[in-house]
């Protein structure tokens, strides 16, 4: 046994409270290395005439990445504190894991050896709104998804859809266009929008932000965004607006007091200002979002900035009822701002949904007291990496997703905000070398994974575009200018999700197979006493796939067609055309 | 280079701020495995013509446990923004390893790769205060140290040291008699007082609270605390009080008035109360510590408890100026608490320091948002095996040490509360099987390691007694009766201390040697520009020891007998007796 691959430390993504009253173990060795593994747990006051009584139960493979495998158990402590241990064997060989070493058997004589979870104490439990299981999010740009009143177009605005967009080409998107194209929205199925920014600001894309109180005079009026965000409550589409707190735009009035006041200005703490008079080049004098001199970045530190931005993040619940805010640029701000940030929209709306963008590992802000979620780039990445660009092959594909999952609590995985794309990065037709069969590969494992789903405006009718500005076209509402195939695909799989469950946010994913030489993959989504079957052919040629599980004289209904067959072989053949993929609901 | 050994994760003991501009970066691999290690490091944002500027840097091997060696760099990154990867060379393999995996080129096309530390905000850096650097702090029982005022003795008060301490007994000791033998700890040399609680209780140790804002009668007023408090404040000692915040004494008032009322007391909540009415037998059906009745656990999720505690943790600072709270089970309680503790406590008092107990690895209660330290126990575990039970040998002690180093950030490990023994465990004499050379070495070990090491009263004129009560006899002051050689050595190695940096909290311990056969260890301590050289022989025969150091033609001098003397040969060689020691300053 590698000792050196085996790891658990009693927090994070190895130790965590799922619920009030259950945690989660996990433990990690190195692959295929292992036989069993057990868990050795007691409460730790648990003594009976000088002995611990300490239990013992398996824990289960929960998966496995490049190098490692991950175990897996359950408990519900009695009196919700746990000490415990892990007992791993392989051949003949048994050893005892604790937090402090190695033993070949079990110690009872001190609790002091084990790990601990001292108390699962309730206001500590990581805990995410139900709702977002249930909510597949469309993202939008909104200066380009519809325009709707053309008395508001910015000066110089562009026919929609004439031209290929620049960095600072207006197309005249707004509120009222949105309010028009509701419907579509509901017929696509989805049941959350999450807007790009709407506040006051001189570009298209509005992360320069003069003014967090007022909406931008392009998309509307304050009382557009209140129809608005009504009748979206109306239709059962939750509203998430985009928070721009760790820098503000050039013209915001504080920096514009500095500029023209500087060491006298009574908002010169509000930024981090190295030396006065501010200069731009050969770099700012002043902390930036980058290096990008408009965009100052905010002390969210200096009380008075933090009280401002609190402000702000309430007024728009309260005022309009907005359902989350998704925090742009969210691991640049301190932490500390987060944690009043999360008290102080959870007191007003204990049900609102937090997001931060964060591109790389994000344990340290999903341990309950900040973020409910964050954009789950490392899955984006895997995803397009497979199934667009043909990078990796099945087997590395599986074991990055398991990575992802095995990376967080089973509870953040499943509120994880799991995106294809976005206005940051180029739109997936155009990644997937305008292959519509590998984009619907994309939508059929993004809407039949674990977390939140979101679709980026256009992508489930085939828009085109690179990185940005291609990537943030007009919307195209001409229907014969439509991809309906691409459409089609998009809306039937969200109704499945919606009717099944274990296709869903709170299914379990098991990989069973990821073939490397045919590239095809076959996984079950499981939950409650539901179990589906997804096999997918990430290849261009036809290939006949063996699923290594026992289904003899079981029923299965293709969720695709309808049609039910029994299991009548000892294993069950199939047949996936390129880039083709079979769901079967499989009878219990 | 064995892949599964190498470990990092961007946050806690891996990757931290160190201070507002230092980031510290540090990297586990297999153990002699590798022989350099690279950062790669740049902002995110540093491109040029479309290529990241990665900088390259060497780190350090920072010290090895049973499994694994540690590899430190310390970075100060201009824009306080850091991604970065570690190129790992053996023989002639190199590898690159990210975020995302091993490369065998460091990627430049895209930062994603990377580990991110995405910005070191000053608010987030761990900050303890920086007087416990310098303070050697002793433990108090005030019912055992000395008792200045026989009218206070509650009833049955037995003669001071009578008798062997019972679970019940009561001695007499009061604040008067520590005013009285302030003089005592002055000379001694310590700068800092920790007391067991001294709020109203009944038992003799007081860790079954009646008032929190009540001083126990048989202790002394309010009056009397605060002119010891003064005093010592005169004196140079702080003083820290015990905060019982876990679990309060069966005669708090707010659960008896649950007893008398139940489910309409209005207090109910503050408990964790099953169902009414309450019993005890076979367990009681509330929450308590462990298992014991007497000891209800307080419900501080609960507003008004919270408040209540709050209000007690300020209470005391502001009334009586005291310098810090020991937390008493501390683990058990919510973080949330423990959070909002933080904030109430550094709000009035911004220097006090907060002191968990904590017995496992405390990171998660270390991150800058709770507490300053946590009392060492896994320090005391590995300096008690192998000085005082001879259960291990020099190796394992020496990774013991480096692993308790390596489990937090080296601003943790500075201020930590490193305890020899407590009111909670066996006396160090009687656990050396009253070998006073060995305490020595104890004392030696502990008052020349890095953080703040805490004496026990008693312990340094060689007082004996079991597990509690055997620990809590009565302060021996017939220095007839005191072991006197411990005394002094003590006294010695407290100057040497105050005198020589590189032996206190900031100074840098690196093993040199650490011999299993003689069991002998050779370290040094280093800060600035001082070099002190630690030799200790853990043994029962007299050894000669060669120093693994090239020190040819350097000044040495001993700081026990202040002989100077040059080395003059290439290696120093030396004699040191059965569990003897060594302590030199180098010449620069």
């Amino acid at each position: 046994m590698l000792k050196e691959a085996i790891y658990h430390r009693p927090k994070d993504n190895f130790a965590y409270a799922y619920n009030e009253k259950t945690l989660h173990i996990r433990l990690r060795t190195k692959k295929n290395d292992i036989e069993t593994v057990y868990l050795l747990y007691a409460d730790p006051y648990e003594w009976v005439n000088g002995v611990w009584q300490l239990n013992r139960a398996p824990m289960v493979k929960s998966g496995s990445d490049d190098l490692f495998d991950y175990w897996f158990i359950e408990v519900v402590p009695p009196y919700r504190r746990l000490r415990y241990g892990f007992e791993l064997t392989a051949g003949s060989e048994t050893i005892v894991y604790t937090e402090k070493g190695f033993y070949n058997e079990a110690p009872t004589d001190d609790t002091a050896y084990y790990f601990c979870f001292p108390f699962l104490n309730k206001i500590d439990v990581f805990h995410a709104p139900e709702w977002v299981k249930d909510t597949i999010w469309y993202q939008i740009f909104p200066e380009r998804f519809a325009n709707g009143n053309p008395s508001l177009n910015p000066e110089g605005t562009l026919p929609w859809g004439s031209e290929e967009p620049t960095p600072t080409s207006f197309f005249g998107g707004d509120f009222e266009g949105i309010i028009q194209h509701l419907d579509y929205l509901v017929e696509l199925g989805i049941n959350g929008i999450y807007f790009t920014p709407i506040f006051y600001a001189p570009s298209n894309h509005k992360y320069d932000t003069i003014d967090y109180f007022e909406i931008d005079p392009h998309f509307g009026d304050k009382q557009t965004f209140k129809k608005l965000v009504d009748l979206c409550h109306q239709k059962g589409i939750r509203v998430m607006l985009d928070a721009v707190f760790n820098h503000c735009g050039y013209y915001f009035a504080p920096f514009q007091d500095v500029l023209k006041n500087g060491n006298n200005s009574k908002y010169k703490d509000w930024f981090h200002i190295h030396e006065f008079p501010l200069r731009t080049v050969p770099r700012p004098n002043y902390d930036t979002f980058a290096f990008v001199e408009q965009m100052p970045k905010l002390n969210t530190e200096n009380p008075e900035v933090k009280q401002y931005l609190l402000d702000v993040a309430t007024y728009w619940i309260r005022e309009f009822d907005i359902d989350g805010w998704r925090l742009d640029v969210a691991n640049e701000v301190d932490h500390q701002f987060w944690r009043e940030f999360r008290q102080a929209v959870k007191a007003i709306k204990p049900d609102v949904y937090i997001l931060g963008e964060i591109w790389h590992d994000a344990m340290p802000w999903l341990r309950g007291d900040q973020f409910d979620a964050v954009m789950n780039y490392p899955f984006t990445n895997g995803v397009i990496r497979f199934f667009a660009k043909d990078e990796i092959r099945a087997e590395q594909f599986a074991n990055i997703i398991m990575n992802v999952l095995h990376s967080y609590p089973a509870n953040v995985n499943e509120v994880a905000f799991n995106l294809l794309g976005s206005h940051d990065t180029p739109r997936i037709l155009t990644t997937c070398n305008n292959d519509v069969r590998k984009v619907k590969l994309l939508f059929l494992f993004q809407l039949s994974f674990t977390g939140s789903p979101c679709i980026y405006y256009g992508d489930e009718i085939g828009m085109t575009g690179g990185q940005d500005p291609g990537c943030r076209k007009c919307m195209i509402w001409d229907e014969s200018k439509q991809n309906r195939d691409i459409l089609e695909h998009v809306k039937k799989l969200i109704s499945l999700r919606k009717t099944h469950p274990a296709l869903g946010s709170r299914g379990n994913i098991t990989f069973i197979d990821a073939n490397n030489e045919t590239n095809h993959l076959i996984y079950t989504k499981t939950y409650k006493h539901e179990t589906i079957l997804v096999m997918i052919n990430n290849n261009n040629k036809n290939i006949e796939v063996t699923v290594p599980l026992s289904l003899k004289g079981k029923r299965l209904t293709n969720l695709w067609t309808n049609e039910q067959f029994a299991v009548e072989a000892k294993t069950l053949r199939a047949n996936i055309p390129p880039y083709g993929f079979l769901l079967y609901q499989v009878e219990n």
